[in-house]
């Protein structure tokens, strides 16, 4: 008789985003006349950017044509995006990345779930807390985190690394060594950020203990300070322990178009082993690449119109964050991020808990928000909106958060 | 320090296609005089059907505008592609399968190398031989697979099932029990099939014993014959025992856009654990949805229009696989496949192993073939040929080969 991997078995409940949307949806089923803002899950709502739609409908044609159809793609991605990333998000940056340590892929969200895989089951992995749930479901997946503690909501075999007020959201370096560190910076849920000088600590302390930083770099577009590296690679030493990970989602507004990729330094070894090959081989053996047509459109993000009409899309975004920060601090709420990313993150008050703060926003405002302790059990009493909703909506929930 | 999932390095070689495109850019390098023909690798050539472009421009401009902007898509897929697989793919041929059942995913080399996660490490799988690799090297990156033998190319701990000329490349009924089963009809690389009644005593057998099937249909829209099943729902009792992996590479040219979807009925259980729940799982934590423009066109694919153009393409490489079948025949090879599938399986001529064929096609009549070997150790001394290459090409090809 086939059986089936346990380790599933041991994840709790269901993923935080799907929770939202089935309480989102019951909550408008038993009231159709309110109307309901989200400013909950991260999704864009800006359209795509002309230069983008152009590449589009240009790729398309060229698949409706034999002489110029294009069929798998190259297993890393096609040469002209990954040289336009390296030029465009590297060099300019004078980070040394090479077009063939880069690796184009379906999304940040895939290669942040599939990089485990190319490492041991051995391994100790540490994360932020809060953090993005699919670093430690991932792990999960794989039987890399031990037993579940429902009380505490922890695995003992993850490190937890707190990210509070208290610490300004940046983590401290962790009592045990961890193997594997995930980092995210500008950071989902937070919003908050890590200085250059901070970041460099943390190369220096993975080269020191021998672990791998996993870099999650995915709201690197919206970073306006100028000490809030874009790149881990900016710090001295970051190729030997450090991959990237870099999203067109939230930058360009493809959450619904799928396209991200992967950077995993050659110099980047365990004994004589590179991490590089070992990706590659994943790549070759579990993808088949991005669809040309999206990668053709990730080009034109790099072109000079396109880089000016992201600049414009974040900046509108940015323009609600700014909104969210400012109108609930003026109502006298504890908030935090909002200024180098999309994420505003609040304090609920009256002690109320992250999920008793969701009903009661829904329920008095009619606005979604995530739920703090959906991303880690130091999340909770915490509460993030995010500013990718309209300026109208934006202004709207806000308004309603202050009245109520 | 770190450690490496040393599964990977157990892996011999690189990965077959890898190879053969290695050695063909050295030859064409040494060669630049030389028209070299691909019948190797099994990508499509021609452009995607009008239906499909025409749908493809529709979505781009609907993601242009705000009020039509589609951002993350949901976990499973849309409903509209989904409904429309059902309709199409499953009630009109009599299966009962619903729209919850469907996984829409970037591709069923995707899909058919993530299926094995949501099983445990001590199932013990069983692939025919010769088979499309990604079954069995997904598998070894896991962790499932024993240690390999490179004198016989196999793996200790996995069943190998020899599909060859003495069989007519259907299987027998392994003589240790499997947990997994790996079926793949009509089969990459053999280009045969197998019939309703062979497949119905299959999914006896994985009822009987306690196995699950995991049916790789990718090729379904190249059957001919009556007899041969598209679908294993087309069997009694496969709810219980089979999940079954489609894609749209192959029947409408979707190579360089990716999709495919993964069919896991609801009654597929261990126990009490449903493993559609499993697949639902691990879909909604490391993947984020087709994109919405590529899921349009492959709605567009159930069209009348799209449908008509589907099958005119289809007709067209058909052609091919004909004209290869009967050429090779012709000229005394011994050759199999090519009638229900787009690939055609010879034996290669004075007991040349396959690589040494290939090496020989490649040198004598600048013809790029598929050594069968890469498919397995019952593939040695076979070679696979395409009939994806234009019409033009093929005919070339043929007549090179008949003149050597």
């Amino acid at each position: 008789m086939f059986k089936v991997n346990e380790n599933y078995l041991k994840l709790p409940g269901s993923y935080l985003f799907s929770t939202i949307g089935k309480k989102v949806n019951a909550y408008a089923a038993a009231n159709p006349d309110k109307k309901i803002i989200r400013l909950g899950i991260g999704d864009v709502t800006q359209p795509l950017p002309a230069a983008v739609v152009e590449a589009l409908h240009k790729a398309v044609d060229e698949m409706a044509d034999a002489s110029t159809f294009h069929g798998y793609a190259p297993d890393l991605g096609y040469e002209f995006l990954r040289n336009a990333i390296v030029e465009n998000d590297f060099r300019a940056r004078g980070c040394d990345i090479r077009a063939d340590e880069i690796f184009v892929s379906d999304g940040a969200k895939s290669d942040s779930a599939n990089i485990q895989e190319i490492f041991g089951l051995d391994n100790k992995i540490a994360v932020c807390d809060p953090v993005y749930p699919v670093y430690v479901d991932s792990n999960v997946m794989a039987g890399r985190t031990g037993s579940y503690d429902a009380v505490s909501e922890t695995w003992s075999e993850v490190i937890y690394m707190p990210c509070t007020a208290e610490n300004g959201f940046v983590p401290e370096l962790p009592e045990k060594t961890p193997d594997m560190i995930y980092l995210c910076f500008p950071n989902n849920p937070t919003g908050c950020t890590i200085t250059k000088d901070q970041l460099q600590v943390w190369v220096d302390y993975a080269n020191k203990v021998g672990a791998v930083i996993i870099f999650d770099a995915a709201y690197e577009a919206y970073i306006a300070q100028e000490d809030v590296p874009h790149s881990i690679y900016e710090c001295d030493g970051a190729r030997t322990c450090a991959i990237e990970l870099r999203s067109f989602s939230k930058n360009a507004g493809f959450t619904g178009l799928r396209l991200a990729y992967t950077v995993v330094p050659g110099d980047l070894k365990a004994g004589d082993v590179a991490l590089n090959g070992l990706w590659a081989r994943r790549h070759g053996t579990k993808y088949n690449g991005a669809p040309y047509i999206v990668q053709r459109a990730g080009e034109a993000v790099y072109s000079k119109e396109g880089k000016q009409q992201i600049r414009e899309m974040v900046g509108r975004y940015m323009k609600n964050a700014h909104y969210i920060l400012e109108g609930l601090k003026g109502a006298g709420y504890e908030v935090y991020g909002g200024v180098n990313s999309p994420y505003v993150w609040m304090k609920t008050p009256d002690k109320m808990t992250s999920w008793e703060f969701f009903d009661y926003l829904l329920e008095k405002a009619n606005v979604v928000g995530t739920p703090g302790s959906g991303f880690g059990p130091s999340g909770e009493h915490y509460f993030r909106l995010t500013a990718f909703g309209s300026y109208e909506n934006t202004v709207e929930a806000v308004e309603r958060i202050k009245g109520i």
